[in-house]
């Protein structure tokens, strides 16, 4: 459980589970999505999976690895 | 089961099991397939399995990994 | 089981066990290896295992991670 | 239990639990972090999950992917 | 076990065992490494491990991570 | 148990348990590595964990992500 080993000032993100994800906060909201391929996408967050995000651009629905996202803003 | 460890509205996607993917509801349909290599495929998806995608392509089919997929446009 | 969360059509897939693979029906057979470094290499697929796949070009073997290929052409 | 599987000196890091990780002591400190992409990242850590970091750059929030950073200097 | 799904040829590879790796029948032979970022090593294959190869190139030791592998020639 | 499914010498490697990592030989020594974005950092390993490094290099601290390594020279 204890996940840093040494004495330290109580973890809050020992409250979370352990398959916690910032991502899953962001579902419905418009961010701007930086690629791997040096493409920058912005859009709504449609979805969320484990490997998967849904994204609506104007007309078209994406489908995002997240193994290709470097970074995420918001 | 909580994944988002603090209160928020009840998720839409816990009643979606863990191995749940998008790209399953995909299949057989056409969609264009944008690849880390800078290529874009265009063709129907014949198949899925748990790093895969079969893609027919014209008279060619292509078993394609996921990790090299960067997002699916449908 | 159930790995589509919604009601939809009885899905094929679900006869196939889990760890099921595409790769596995190509060996002994001649395929175009696209890598991710821009390669493309044609060989006889002559053994798979987890993360391998073993090819035969000429009078080379060679042993290709899967990690490293974008897709197959067969 | 030992993973060193010789002779060695009594490691430290038998003392941490599996699951340990340095970003952890990172959190809420200002470090620059060097993405697969060429970006450099100067900001505060303000959250850390399984496979995301969450830095705030000037007025902006970022998630960023761990699988897109290469090193973290501090 | 049967990881085919549908009646085929009965598999020679459901002799191995599911952690079966090419690579650890090459311990000790001379072969060339193709790495990612465009590298030729080629040296004795000197241990491996569930991610790292060592190889031994002129006077030089190197641990070579297998994710950097796109394929070796032997 | 047996990871080569088919009679060969009996290999050393059976007495290493399953997470041996070489790279933990390598803690307190200075090393040249080799990232995938083509930097070359000489310094000492001073922390290992499952998916990070900790090298220093002159005055400062690196978190090195393991994924971002190609090889490391010692």
């Amino acid at each position: 459980m204890r996940n840093q080993g040494r004495g330290q000032k109580p973890a809050k993100r020992q409250q979370r589970p352990q398959n916690f994800e910032y991502i899953r906060k962001l579902n419905g909201k418009i961010v701007k999505i930086f690629l791997r391929n040096g493409e920058k996408i912005e859009g709504e967050i449609a979805g969320i999976s484990t490997y998967e995000i849904i994204v609506k651009v104007n007309n078209k629905n994406l489908l995002i690895y997240k193994h290709a996202i470097d970074y995420i803003e918001y």
